[in-house]
């Protein structure tokens, strides 16, 4: 049978972390932690299962959790979202982002996608009969060329995506840029997808700016965050977003389709460990010890760092130990030095190299300091 | 913003499971079990997620699962399907059938879509630009008319969707009606998606006929099947495909920006429980004692009861009691007389009104006769 995604193989992270495990290697390439999540939140999910919460949430998600997630928003965004009309529990991020374009995109309507970027948001685009208009992010700090949005909004152009902080590169965005994302769609029928799944780990004292805390902005978006990276459960699968009533009321109808709902135990217990807000305040904090202690171990190696402003990610160039091509370079790190990581052309449609690699410093000390060792003998 | 999908309210199960919390009706309306699933199985995921693991599964699912479903399917169905390339694990049957009718449907394809059928079938080749094209099943017995399936093929239809045993009805098809299905198909392009969530629930002696036992039908088929139903754990998300290489390739390229992976934890727990074969033998006699009980409690009533052959559902005729529209006369019931159905009307496109009512005996006997008694009096 002919493909709808005939250029889609293998994901770069099933690729990546398959060869990193079938060769033993360090991995960190996939993004996710390589500890557990808190004791008290497993606990919950054990306590609920035994209590019975084990039959189908209701589709948007249950209330408790909806509450919760309202009151958050308000306590970090001063803005509180009505639980029952613009909050939606979805299946993971990948969910609620899936369910967003496929609620907004129809056939022959553009979609402005700032690269590198997360590599679902295309094919969901594409499958909904979308085109997607490519705008590079400018190299070396990955920053966005707002005149260039600008030039590439058509009449066509019906959704703009963007990601703060950006995985892979790190990227975190300023208010200034999401004034000028407010005033360029002012006027317009634009909406706009925030992917904000990162928004607890942003460094150096430096704040995450979310769309939600943007009036303007927040009345045409869809803010999607998870809490696989808040909670180090990225296998848990609870995502959700925040739009305005009209913009849930259409996300709801894709997901109802999609899921239905989120698995119930697992709803209530981050419902109640929500309220341990130390968790998310120490987190910055948490992952920065880690980002410093990756980069102190990677003082003696050729790789040139780049140390994000955000996300648990950090990018790293190699040009000045090889021209490979970067995916081949990663593979060969992988098999012959030990150490997993992804080549950032993945995230390009077309697969641009500019000789990155992306590593995730979500890992115990000890892994970060063998890939340390390991990556300085290159 | 204009609609993708402007007929879409307030799903049925939604609308009649909140109409019953807020009358504090007996809910007999929405699909799920009232008692809690097994202990053991919450054990398994307890232990899981302390040993670790709640981080991403791979993409097609975790392997020990599709190591079990492969033996299981070979066990019940005698065929051993490869769980590397032929099974994929999703969050929920929902996301499976979401995932083989995007996989499938372009836009201009026509869907042969017998009627009564599950709600989110038909948006779902909507929203692909796909064309439902309707054939309702015969009353009394809600059989199938292949000769009418046959009249509605034509050059653009790429897809039958089936559903055994049947939601909402309880009929269960037949190994003719498979081999009239595989003759029908047989030289065409066209595929299968077979909904079977109820494979375990078959009474009075019957067998289930999947049509995994059916070699001719299975190389052009996905089945679809979950853990809700047998294992009392609706609120788990965890389904699965079963599909021939060609058409896996397909649908996890659908997956994997649709929700990407399952519950980890969950996974591996039904992937150890799976050894307990005992369950689902079992569970054909837990039901249909289930379903006796009920009518039993049912007699004094003036309800014509239709005896489910599957599934945890069971048709009633109220048109000797009144000649109100069905969804009219469920809310009635749920308000006036406490107890929650579904109208059957919600299963056809044009909301066709048979004056059938559905209601689900996945429930206490306490809850049963309590229904039965008010349902006595009306
Ligand atoms: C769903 S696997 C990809 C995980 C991730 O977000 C990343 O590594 O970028
Ligand atoms: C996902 S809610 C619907 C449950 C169900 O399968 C039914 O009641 O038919």
């Amino acid at each position: 049978p002919s493909s709808k995604l005939p250029d889609i193989g293998n994901s770069i992270f099933s690729v990546m972390s398959g060869l990193a495990n079938e060769h033993k290697a360090i991995n960190l390439s996939q993004g996710f932690p390589d500890f557990n999540c808190p004791e008290p939140l497993m606990q919950l999910v054990t306590k609920y299962m035994h209590e019975g919460f084990n039959q189908y949430a209701p589709m948007p998600g249950m209330p408790q959790l909806r509450g919760k997630i309202s009151l958050k928003t308000e306590k970090v965004y001063d803005y509180l979202p009505n639980p029952d009309t613009e909050i939606t529990v979805t299946s993971g991020a990948t969910e609620a982002l899936n369910a967003a374009i496929t609620a907004v995109v129809k056939p022959g309507v553009e979609v402005i996608v700032l690269e590198p970027c997360y590599d679902s948001y295309v094919p969901a685009i594409r499958l909904c009969g979308g085109t997607p208009i490519f705008v590079p992010l400018t190299l070396p700090d990955f920053s966005v060329d707002w005149d260039l949005v600008k030039k590439c909004i058509s009449s066509r152009t019906r959704l703009i995506i963007i990601n703060t902080p950006h995985n892979p590169t790190g990227a975190v965005m300023t208010k200034q840029d999401l004034d000028t994302l407010a005033s360029i769609t002012d006027g317009t029928d634009i909406l706009v997808i925030s992917d904000e799944v990162y928004e607890h780990m942003v460094f150096d004292g430096q704040q995450h700016n979310s769309v939600l805390q943007h009036p303007a902005l927040r009345e045409r978006s869809f803010v999607i965050s998870s809490f696989g990276k808040t909670y180090h459960t990225t296998g848990w699968k609870i995502g959700y977003a925040v739009a305005p009533a009209p913009l849930t009321t259409e996300l709801r109808k894709m997901h109802q389709f999609i899921t239905f709902c989120s698995v119930t135990p697992l709803q209530l217990a981050i419902a109640d460990f929500m309220d341990n807000e130390a968790h998310y305040q120490e987190l910055p904090d948490f992952y920065q010890t880690k980002r410093d202690y990756f980069c102190e171990q990677l003082k003696g190696s050729r790789l040139e760092i780049l140390p994000a402003a955000g996300t648990y990610f950090q990018l790293a160039k190699y040009d000045n130990i090889s021209d490979e091509y970067d995916l081949d370079f990663a593979k060969r790190l992988t098999t012959e030095t030990g150490v997993a990581a992804i080549p950032v052309s993945a995230f390009y449609h077309n697969k641009t190299d500019n000789k990155y690699l992306r590593f995730c410093f979500a890992k115990s000390e000890d892994a970060l300091r063998a890939a340390g060792e390991k990556l300085s003998r290159i």
